[in-house]
């Protein structure tokens, strides 16, 4: 098995990702490369990365609630959360509440919350969460105020590398791997 | 507070970025990364960066008007100002005039007066205002004749560079981030 | 000549290259750069390389089948694969059951079947296949459980670099630049 | 004034440089970064750069003919050319043919026209043309037989350093520039 993004993380990240029942995450800017792209008639189209859906998707597996919230209205964003099974929260004037909301319906705290923004709009719900994380081009009033940066830029796996960080401090990646490789029952043995 | 970028920057551009009124923005290759898409039925569709448009908000908010000045006639270009709730002239032929008359109209001189362009078009309007600056990936001609380069390239950040340094030498930028993370009338330490 | 990419590989890689017949490529972050456009009413789009298209099309010429194999339903996809001649096997729920299938068609062994692919659902036919690649930017645990890793990242010349490969290393890149610069039966010298 | 490109450049590219009266461009990886975007319904969508496009049509008013010459039919090449006030040839079979047609036309030799291009079905051409340049991300089959390589990629500025290149080698820069910064017939000095 290759590192796990877990290996170099101080024993505090690990502690606060193995506590996560639900992960949030904004939209603009960090699931996508922030780019708003306009047709001539006004209408938005907007690009997410298929690594990050691959990630959302197995957070779901493992028992893990995601969300998108976004300040956004945007019927892009709901129809891609949709694809992936998960709930998308887009007008949100309020990030703090609708965060506190979901979790109060999960019956979990905000320690058990990890949010994951880039801007300004996001800083007041990051303050509350046990988790808070920013992709590695977030704004730089972002960057300094959370408890960890990705290494890769939103709307190219930042939302992945958390993924990836929850999965391996909730013990879940060794089986993932495992059933991506087994054929009829035997488990393969990978290449390198 | 992280270091905000008014830091390391001369005193004559702080003293500048302190007179500014007026914040003028060429669009393509300034606003967006200069890339002009278009359909097979010629229609043009163009990306904004989300850090831009914020900070764009933030000047409005802060009492500096802004506006979209360019050559290229563009809906998309005026949809976007429009959202943001900003003045945009588009298939503007001459870009002083157009700049001069927003002045003229706000009751400030030239000196008050920033504009951000990356081609020979905006090198009339820049070599006249208070404050030029050019993306990161400003056309050569362009580069070497403004005050500042902003350290992002177009379209991913630039004018946000801008918008950071305004806010900054006009003592709005710690009022912004306080209000960013205090809640129900209680200021909150940032995390780190 | 330029040196060919498989001057600097190994003979076991050159070896393996040189047994292939049939050539399956992941799409979306494998063929495309991983993103997944989206209107505002659902509809995707995606952009492939040109790069990666002129060499999946000399492959074929050279008489290697090319098949792209993807778990998400696109009609873009299939309509790629249909303009470059190619057979498109979309909206796959087993890629190894696929690929064994084209391979049974062609009667050829799994050993002469080379797959590219960058993500967890690539990992059980890569580990069946005679040579197993990823672009540059495949996650992790594809990135390192493959027999080659691209220098170019997905959608950006990765597929080209595999076809790069297996031209030189079955002889047919000589008598491509060859045929490339011929004038009416001249064979021309490359300039450098 | 800045360094003109032409300063670091040998007297063989100047003297090259300095005879064009034609200046051809292939498009897909050449004047666009290779990204072939097709929607649902197989429509193809392209992105030129701003810059380019105002290089090009720089070189238009200093009396070089620019056209673009492409193999792919595009009716968004036709567009964007027609935008630019040049002329494209696309679907073209024969890209030595249609070059030497146009030349002709023009009453000029070969050795007075530019071709650029970035992959195998340019290098017929571009081994006959006075001056042949590729762009930084050409393939390495092109990249090691032209005249010279930009600095930029396609369709970031690739194009728009060759037509820097020819005006300067044909002497019209500086009065570009001095033009682009006149106000009623002042000419001012650049700021820095």
């Amino acid at each position: 098995m290759p590192p796990s993004p877990a290996d170099a993380l101080s024993h505090d990240l690990r502690e606060r990702a193995n506590r996560i029942r639900l992960a949030c995450f904004d939209v603009d800017g960090t699931l996508t490369d922030g780019r708003l792209l306009f047709d001539t008639a006004g209408r938005e189209l907007k690009a997410f990365h298929v690594h990050d859906g691959q990630g959302l998707v197995l957070l779901r597996k493992c028992g893990i609630t995601v969300a998108f919230v976004t300040a956004r209205a945007s019927a892009v964003a709901e129809h891609r959360a949709a694809e992936l099974g998960l709930e998308a929260h887009t007008g949100v004037a309020d990030k703090l509440a609708c965060v506190q909301a979901i979790a109060a319906r999960l019956g979990v705290g905000l320690d058990r919350v990890a949010f994951m923004g880039d801007d300004l709009p996001d800083l007041r719900i990051m303050a509350q969460v046990g988790l808070s994380i920013a992709p590695a081009d977030a704004h730089a009033w972002v960057r300094d105020r959370v408890h960890w940066r990705t290494a890769a830029c939103a709307g190219h796996g930042a939302a992945r590398e958390l993924s990836d960080l929850l999965l391996a401090a909730q013990g879940h990646a060794e089986r993932l791997l495992a059933d991506a490789t087994r054929i009829e029952g035997t488990r393969l043995e990978g290449k390198a």
